[in-house]
């Protein structure tokens, strides 16, 4: 049980922005101080974008942003929307499983069941909540300045 | 997010183990009321015997057991068993993550309440709480007879 490449480099493009003082970064920016691809970076971008967490613009001043502020763009839903895969066993592929036991088995809703807790949970958390400290976490990423409070 | 394929065939295994009526199953018969392969089969099951979930014996009467009764299988004790990685994002992986934020960074342990919330729900049935009402299931894997109460 995993979370997908994507919805981890997308949770660290958004808590990276949410710790720059000016809120401001470039693909090419985040890609160098995650070490990561940038290929790759370009690629949430869009889907960030397209899911409105974040808001991109060209040009000299350009780069990204998040669309709201980091308090009020909660984890689960940021998880719902990058995850792309949430059918936890075969048979929640709905008319694609070949499960005989599907008409009398109680397992998908209790998986379901799980999963519903597991987003909750994390709908408790914003990404304000993930980066407070966010002191050290800016000394570690090379951002001295104090975001405004 | 997902569960393995190793995961979802063990549930399904030792479901078909639970409402059995005389408990007792050979692996081919398990892999053709399936409908999947027999070799993937053999492989959850050495799994599911080195867990303690079942026990396998040999012989003309020999064939495949739960080690104890459904009613105290945690289904969420499978999982933790079965499911081979909750490494949930790169930096749950010790030593191996390259993330800059990880010193600083709350999401491993918000994901890692998620997970514990997830797990938590599944330690709330057993293998008999999935196989309730068991006379449907029973009708649709033809195996007509009552389970002795």
């Amino acid at each position: 049980m995993r979370l997908t490449h994507f919805t981890d480099l997308s949770l660290r493009l958004l808590m990276y922005l949410a710790i720059k003082s000016d809120g401001l970064a470039t693909i090419q920016e985040v890609a160098e101080r995650y070490g990561v691809s940038r290929n790759h970076l370009m690629k949430v971008t869009q889907g960030l974008v397209k899911y409105g967490f974040v808001t991109s613009t060209r040009g000299n001043k350009g780069g990204l942003r998040l669309q709201r502020p980091s308090t009020e763009i909660r984890v689960g839903d940021v998880v719902r929307a990058t995850e792309d895969d949430f059918r936890l066993v075969e048979c929640f592929e709905a008319g694609r499983s070949s499960c005989t036991l599907l008409p009398a088995c109680r397992l998908k809703s209790v998986l379901g069941e799980a999963l519903a807790a597991y987003l909750a949970v994390l709908d408790r958390y914003t990404l304000e909540d993930l980066t407070v400290p966010n002191h050290p976490m800016r000394r570690v990423l090379g951002l001295p300045e104090a975001r405004a409070a």
